[in-house]
């Protein structure tokens, strides 16, 4: 699984197909931002992605760790923010439901 | 449940003690910010949270959201982003682990 890089010019609806992808993908996305703008565009995409899973059944939810990064250009290191977005597996659960696309339609 | 309202300049130890105070009193937090900075401070604040409640077994995750709200000031609306807060609750799934506090301890 691919880490998705976040910038603070990242257009949020094409990083939330990207999130998309990944989680249908590998089961999972994850997410790298460093400074306040790029978790404000990561966080609007995971938003958005929820959106574009919740027809499938998927119900995504995501959660947020500091990780220390080493840049470049410099020696200097950076506290990131990584957020692993996960979709939650119902099917795993007592309360267990079929997912919309297995249940039979009556026309 | 109350709504935690962050803001850019909200100390993140400080909210995160509350959203894990509000997690163990109602078995969730709600949090509403506008503004990147904010939610930049809020996504540190749940990061942080994680950590305060994960000695006690909780392993909490967050669900992002858009949301309308009117602001008092003028007539204008303003989008914010709502980030529901939850615990991970292992005992409703069929891979149920007992809490380490319940583990007998041998000496």
């Amino acid at each position: 699984m691919n880490t998705l890089r976040v910038a603070s010019h990242s257009d949020p609806s094409a990083t939330a197909g990207a999130i998309a992808n990944s989680v249908r993908e590998t089961g999972e996305a994850e997410i790298q931002v460093i400074g306040p703008k790029a978790v404000n565009q990561a966080v609007k995409a995971i938003a958005i992605a929820r959106g574009y899973v919740a027809a499938s059944g998927v119900d995504l939810y995501c959660v947020p760790s500091f990780t220390n990064i080493q840049v470049v250009e410099s020696n200097h290191g950076k506290t990131a923010i990584r957020f692993a977005v996960r979709p939650r597996h119902e099917m795993m659960c007592s309360s267990f439901r079929e997912p919309r696309s297995e249940i039979a339609v009556e026309s």
